[in-house]
């Protein structure tokens, strides 16, 4: 035996181990199989198997299977997990052949070993803890590991929407703020009809709300756990008592209302509950760069551009060009939404890949969700704290382009018929005159009715213009 | 003036219009200037926009704005194009520049001069009955367009919906048809452990179900439409008695439950509705290309493939090969779900799109939408009645399969340890012995409480296989 | 009988034909198998079909397999195709189970009953002339199918790049018409240094230039056709003297300098060429959309916007506000952008779902490809002609920014350091005052020296600006 | 000033740093701004982007405007970065907003503080040798940070190359081994005509052939570069001897053979090489799905499956079923294709999103370019080493499905015709007896002619199996 070394052994053969570490010869193997990505598992992963694992020791001791030193061991090895112990043991590549089961084998390996530790034993002494035959007891990869990307989903959207409830509500508070300033609406970039900025930011706030709704119906999905259906969803090798009982366990230490999926072959093998959530995260990004775009167009200039908003500078935006300031949060948020848009492409073709009774392209899947949920959050906290919070409004340029603008002419469309204002419109257009010169000259509306129907505020509300009383 | 023409005349200018041609002069431009697809619009956006149009001028009357000869005449010409009339007068393409524009002005001029000539005029004499004047009166594209698609959509999937309870129901039937066919269950394409056809079918019924409830539930935001806020959602022009009559009326005629957005600009500018239902599709296709790979694979063979499954011979398979006969039923759904998938990829980045107060590629989102829900009512409806409900099972051979496995020892593991079993497993894999003579030889089992463990009905139930009394 | 049908039989049985079609029987079938779209087959791709089969019917007759009556019916048959004739009886839908065989047989039966219609025979006399033995000779779909692919594609690319060389040309035409127009260069939305609008569009015409070269060389690769190969590309039922035959008649008819494949196998297997070719229409659509976006931002105004260049007016451009005109040109090309790139979505997923000897999944790949070449072509030569030629630049409006600019400090900054520069540009940003007026009140440089370094026109050019001589 | 901090000032304030840290203030606010992935940066662009400043301090230096010892500085700073020293002083976060600046300031702050250290200077002595003045003399972001991406790509994808040579070479090893096994060729998984493995693996060598190909060629264009053109292309503040040393420095040092883009705006503002050397990595990884999918299909079993190939068992495939062994390596490449597939859906909206003269998402462009070159490197790597070099066929099995199938009737059908053929084909299949015994009993032919016209190895080489000699 090579020094600092244990041996252990599978169906393959042997392998030598490092004596101190807690994960053994299945993880090896996967960690010599699959070098792709160098990026570690995600954390909240890593402490949701751990969850499953002790849900199911505890269900395994109460059916009478797993006698109480074992079942000990392994719920304080899974908790130090939870806790955030052990995760640099979990050395299996994110992107990785064979449906989670090197995943869950890391877990089972690093969970026994170290329970063994606890014991007073031996790293590798299977014969007394084994990573399969105790702590992947009356489990498969099929039912553990999808039950753990569930956990690891819904807790890690729980902080994206929670990060999401705070930018909804900050975008209300500038909605409010801006509620006043009046501006030229614009239709395919072209001048259209006044509006408000505040109404604009509500539209932005109400895509918010419904991106949060979206989200949290889908994560919904998620509470439908197959805990128990083993390989491929009969449930063959779980007891009855043992599903109901694990299942229970892991409600109380998820902390998440969990049930047991209708039918489980289905949930076994059917992966639309990601193939949905991934979704609801790419309408919510097609939302927000649609959102961070007006906000650079809005923001533009600032002299050559619209430069209707200041954004808060966030750093020199120019290693050459001295004073300038560029629209950098926005413009992560673009990066962000192009990035959870493609993952939510290759979330859809995974999901379209499971093949009979079961997907084995589960590690993609959550690799991609995870991500998607992570750079979603940590990029909507940055955008709210560094910009949207300190966005101000330049009202003097928004009111110059309300006065100069042709559009206000559609107001005076109702009183005198489209294709004569057409004319007007475009006579404006060619001249340079403002509308309210040329209505004058024509005779249309008095002084006194063209300042009321081109009230810049009157014209961001409902209805038709009414002229004055006494007005023709 | 040419024979049998007549003059419009527009802003940019005039044209020669055929004078039976019910379109007039915005339509031809948009006619020249988008000669894209050649593909026709579809008529049932036909036929909402021109409910649109007769919502809108029973509420004009009724407020008093429009006269009541003008109002019947409009809505006689709306009713008959409801009624399938006029519609070879929609000339513009599909996909087109400008936000729908030319597909609200086509049905603003066809109503017009169909109205004209109901009123016994001719057709262009628009000081009359003007096209945007009478027809379009109190609306703009960006209220009368998107509230059209929204009915449109509802509409064609309405009938999507009732093709796929139809299928969800063949599903369910075939499920209990198969309900006592035991065969191999697999996973990666490996042997794995037995499961009934039945239960295989079953999981696909679940599919489609929660498939079937997630487009209904993304149906449901289109009920909310924007009627009234007129070009950027602030009502500029629509009087406020009339955006409610409109909407109404618009509940009676398309006989779905609309009612007015919550915040209007917002509906005019963001799009996420239509994301929304069209990742809900796309989420079905996923699933759907799923079990079509399923059904490829069960029927494949007939003498080289897994052959447990028959399919309906729908048509010769081959020009070369006499007597083939391929799975073309499932084939179809592959390459629909390919299409409606890339469908939903250009309907997101055509939301993404959108800017400030309007998102003008809204002709493309409506083009692949109702594309998509077209080619799945279709396949859907040919795949359930020409393959679904006259597969049959092989059953001989599917329990030959299970017979000859050794995924079956997975219900010997909890007897005598996973190491142990691994061993037998890998031994009758080299040696081509069953499971069941390993057994015996090694003496682990007697014949009876192999046939009690082994049973293959038992095998695909939840639990794990116990001894008989009276046994070890 | 029933009136006016014939029965024509297969191995499936009997069915009931329109005495008057050239379809058969299993066209009929395939026709109500896949109600679809209900869109027609594309004309190129009938027309190049029945190249093909006039090709192997010349090559069937050298090589003494065919009679030379048969030969001669069969070849004006296709004769007739190719010229535009008996399209309409062409039925299948483009989206169809079956690997294209259903196409196959469509033309194998119009062929058929043409054909023997020209012999003085009655529709359906199979056993004088078969679609399958005779029309279908030495052919199988996944020879004869994937060939006709090519040639459609090819036809109608060429199209495609006709279209793009104007369209670069004129780009080209235009940046030497607005060569001498100083403008702000804009990064980030945000004012940068002067440019040239004729750089600009030099830069458009380069992109164009390049895709026009990336669509030529990836079309090089459709020269290469398997014809020959028949069902699984190893050649069986294929004489070696046809195969060299044939190709060399099929070169003639097209007109393409064809060959065969290099491995046959290969080749009837693999779609990377279509994956290549719609790969390439998407990395231009991308290019196209940029170009179109910033087309419509330097357009954006009149008052409210850019105002940097004039679209020539196509169309009204709203129902409601009287006098707008919208670029709809550059909209449409929009969202042919993002259809073309929803499509290559489609295509990859269909060329990835290939299955050991052939990919079934063709019908849905040359379905895109040929809409994408279409919708581009088409596009193109709309925005070309309506638009791009009548592009007019406000001069005025695009000088006023760069004198109003702050980016111009950016020039000064080799001459006093990029932190000192950066203070000035603040404080022109804060305070609204000019860089010049800042330089001079600083004592920085003199008028003169200033007048030389921003120069506009200089500035648009390499280098660092060089104080004039006797100066500091 | 607090105890081992610095301070230091730009534009935008002041900020305490830690004095041992080689980045600065700009670094720090980029760090603080997009707390995105938590990925670190590429060391490959960490490494360009070093030769990029190395590169231009020699120019700088040539021309006269760096002294030597702030050269030399530079200089020696740049080549220990290139090293692999003080990467872990790149902080940036790979998803950030601004186009690359804080990863290009990273780099200059590094770099200056580094190079002041070696002049026995304190780091933040920026009057001395400033990260913009000096180290980022005559370059902006937006050329600098574009020609590292095109290095870091050059040198990864060279990688890249070398690894899919590798594989080619094995997929043609594998293939000469095969040639010689006949088993049945499969279309739409049916049983077709027999084909060889050899042929069958020569396929997929040849489809890597051809991607080898594509990315060599897309490769190509990354050897222009826009070093010179600074902020929007145009040269400004770059001397045009600076331009043409650096761009030969840099050839120096990176070894590839740079040269200056033909049109520097275009090439500043378009990103369309990036767009296509990600579609060619996409198109790869559709065929090398399409490959691993085939290989995963035909190891399927081992009893209820194809069970024509064996692949090397590379880790215990389940938790719960001993003696299991998933196809895991093949299934890595599947997951890769779809992540690199999404990946190049994100590099086109990235791409799209460009406007006017710059595309300030290049870095998530580089982010994903980046990742889909390693992951396809890391895992065809494996794939070829850890699964390809061992897969072994089943011989006796593919002979089986040969003997046993009704597809070789093809052979027989020029003699017979097809549609007689079709009859025994049909009988074949539902009596189950075999085609050899069904034309002996219809006299069809003699034992000696089918001997000749089915004899396995015949039927998989191209013609028309010829009858012997003496035969009818």
């Amino acid at each position: 035996m090579v020094d600092n070394m244990r041996i252990e052994n599978d169906f393959l053969g042997n392998k030598n181990i490092q004596e101190d570490s807690y994960y053994g010869i299945q993880t090896l193997r996967a960690g010599d199989n699959f070098p792709i990505t160098g990026y570690p598992l995600h954390s909240k992963l890593i402490q949701s198997i751990a969850m499953v694992k002790k849900a199911a020791a505890l269900a395994n001791f109460d059916i009478g299977k797993l006698s109480k030193h074992l079942k000990d061991s392994i719920v304080q090895a899974s908790d130090e997990i939870v806790a955030g112990e052990w995760h640099d043991q979990f050395i299996v590549d994110p992107i990785q052949g064979g449906a989670g089961t090197s995943i869950n084998m890391n877990a089972n390996e690093v969970i026994a070993n170290r329970a063994l530790n606890l014991l007073g034993r031996q790293k590798g002494d299977y014969d007394y803890l084994s990573p399969n035959t105790h702590v992947n007891m009356s489990q498969s990869t099929n039912d553990a590991f999808p039950t753990a990307i569930h956990i690891a989903v819904l807790m890690l959207s729980e902080d994206l929407l929670a990060t999401m409830n705070h930018m909804h509500q900050t975008f209300k508070e500038k909605a409010k703020e801006f509620s006043h300033v009046i501006k030229m609406g614009r239709t395919h970039l072209q001048d259209a009809v006044p509006i408000r900025l505040g109404q604009e930011f509500e539209a932005y706030a109400h895509a918010v709300e419904r991106d949060i709704k979206r989200i949290r119906e889908s994560r919904q999905q998620l509470y439908e756990v197959n805990m128990g259906a083993t390989a491929v969803g009969t449930g063959l090798n779980a007891d009855p008592r043992y599903v109901i009982l694990c299942k229970d366990y892991l409600k109380d230490i998820s902390g998440y209302p969990l049930k047991s999926a209708e039918h489980l072959v289905d949930s076994t093998q059917n992966t639309d509950v990601y193939t949905e959530i991934s979704a609801s995260l790419k309408v919510c990004m097609v939302n927000m760069s649609k959102t961070s775009n007006d906000i650079r167009l809005m923001a533009s200039g600032p002299r050559a551009g619209f430069n209707e908003l200041n954004l808060p500078p966030r750093q020199p935006g120019s290693s050459i060009m001295p004073g300038k300031v560029n629209p950098v949060m926005p413009e992560v948020l673009n990066q962000i939404a192009f990035q959870v848009i493609g993952n939510d492409n290759t979330v859809s073709q995974a999901s379209e890949a499971g093949q009979l009774e079961l997907n084995v392209m589960e590690p993609i899947i959550i690799f991609n969700l995870l991500q998607s949920i992570d750079i979603m959050n940590n990029g909507f906290f940055a955008f709210t704290n560094y910009c949207l919070t300190g966005i101000t409004a330049n009202e003097d340029q928004a009111k110059d382009y309300v006065d100069a603008s042709i559009g206000t002419i559609t107001a005076i469309s109702p009183h005198i018929g489209y294709e004569r204002t057409s004319n007007i419109a475009r006579e404006a257009l060619e001249t340079g005159k403002s509308i309210r010169k040329l209505c004058l000259e024509y005779g249309i509306m008095t002084e006194e009715e063209l300042d009321h129907i081109l009230d810049p505020y009157e014209l961001t509300k409902p209805g038709i213009s009414q002229l004055p009383v006494n007005s023709k």
